[in-house]
């Protein structure tokens, strides 16, 4: 099969054997994937991953033990845990120390014909779902991990950092759950992504007067303009991983009492029910899409400036 | 009268005029004070602070425009708010962006026979407390606002970084309050000062175990060990004030959904009663007094490695 794939040097398209579930797991057929910032990090050496990439995407259930899963359509939680440590115990499998993870930290990801993933972490889709929305639940479900973990209460005022497919997802998913969404970055055209939803666009924000900020740009300069917006004893969350380090003074988060929270992947099942109500319009995200065979391509595409979301199509 | 000044070049002992008090202040003679951190990180930058040290002392009120306050021996809150502005009203002059701090923003500070501060600032002192003692309010005050901040129970482990005079002072008043503590150094004889508490120490913490985490090194060294001490979903408090900036990759604080806190002042009141239950042996942390004319010397003496709290005498 065709998987796209980085060894720290190269990436390109490569013929690889199809993998061998576990009793544990189905293979999966993958029928649509996305490219999300944390692969461009990975070619710049974040956590130092080699393999197939891709943790965005949608598959067919080609094999699996439980023979009644088989031609499922499903998306999947990334993080494999082990079940059996103290923190899954404690509840915690996203953080289980046990982890791989696909496409990013010892797993083989899905930018290839098929995966293998643990079958516990299938979640299935709804028929009425298309294809090019159901795509978009990891990152659906990452937006959502913020409500999970910052109490929110309808008509509370957030200001959203990036107005990347990061930034702009996280801003229909938060102002979807009644949030009073303050976009800030440097397309004010960005705000029509947003149509229904009484959004507003900064590019000169007023520093201090939020209560909560949320960080999705990925960049030093994102982060320090998050970190000037927050009020005194608010939070800010960061959504975005880094590849390289930049300089930071904590003696602003010091002297504001600021809470700085570091959000990851979020509710696999609360994503798919939330794209299936059809109220994130995440289709006015997709930039263009590109065939499995020319995915290195993708992912210079992906790179360029102003590029929103990237698919993977497997037709 | 005397003062200890830093014009941003040269820090000495120089002869000013008394400060004339306003209405709504009281003149205070300074009877004790104490060099923290923050005094030294003023010598480095640290906020462009210029004129007179110091926001950790005991004064008695010499004028007052409430005659029955002369006479008192006071401490006192460092934060000088407007009390007239949205943040004050909102019960937060710790945040008033109007508000001036003793020796630190704005406001000449304690380094100096005479010091006038406002009078709804001032908290009374019990006959019974020894100088030496309250001289450490401050200090406390500021361990006990990462118990305003974060919710513990009694048992819980937590992590203080760093075994100078805050850490040793946070790991007193957090073990006094039932934590478990385990202080993280380079001193092991320092556990000494915690004496009759349970408290462990550690040169080589175990990683990503903690709940709690308390930073108060000032170094970036120590916030990395404190990062890396915190557990998954874990809270790691910040206590120092730094000068200068540090090379920061957020990366495993997303990963592993760590909460940073940053955390300053604290509710004096609280800290006064504690020190009145002679549970905070803080007479342990003392390395050595001097005169207020050789206070340059003292602010010397307290840069040097390994030294814990040097206090300012006026007798």
């Amino acid at each position: 099969m065709k998987a796209l794939q980085w060894n720290g040097a190269v990436l390109q398209v490569n013929d690889v054997a199809v993998p061998e579930r576990n009793r544990q797991e189905a293979l999966l057929r993958i029928i649509r994937a996305g490219i999300c910032n944390t692969d461009l990090e990975i070619l710049r050496g974040y956590h130092q991953f080699h393999g197939t990439l891709g943790h965005e995407f949608v598959g067919i259930v080609e094999d699996s033990e439980d023979r009644a899963n088989i031609g499922q359509r499903v998306v999947c939680d990334i993080n494999c845990a082990c079940h059996a440590c103290p923190t899954c115990a404690s509840g915690n499998p996203h953080h289980c120390p046990n982890r791989v993870t696909l496409g990013i930290n010892g797993k083989d990801g899905a930018f290839a014909e098929f995966l293998t993933v643990p079958v516990r972490n299938l979640v299935s889709l709804p028929e009425s779902l298309p294809l090019d929305v159901a795509v978009f639940a990891e990152p659906v479900a990452a937006a959502l991990e913020i409500l999970e973990q910052v109490p929110c209460q309808s008509g509370d005022a957030v200001a959203v950092v990036g107005d990347g497919k990061l930034g702009l997802l996280i801003a229909m998913c938060l102002a979807h759950n009644g949030l009073d969404v303050h976009l800030i970055g440097h397309h004010p055209e960005r705000l029509a992504v947003l149509e229904s939803y009484p959004a507003r666009f900064y590019s000169s924000p007023p520093y201090r007067k939020f209560a909560l900020v949320v960080e999705a740009t990925g960049h030093d300069s994102g982060f320090c303009t998050a970190l000037a917006l927050t009020a005194p004893r608010g939070t800010l969350v960061l959504k975005s991983t880094y590849a390289h380090g930049f300089i930071f003074n904590p003696a602003p988060l010091v002297v504001n009492e600021i809470t700085l929270l570091g959000s990851r992947c979020g509710p696999m099942d609360k994503a798919v029910a939330l794209l299936e109500s059809g109220k994130i319009r995440s289709e006015k995200l997709i930039a263009k899409s590109f065939p499995l065979g020319d995915a290195a391509a993708a992912i210079d595409y992906a790179k360029r400036k102003g590029v929103l979301k990237v698919l993977i199509d497997f037709a």
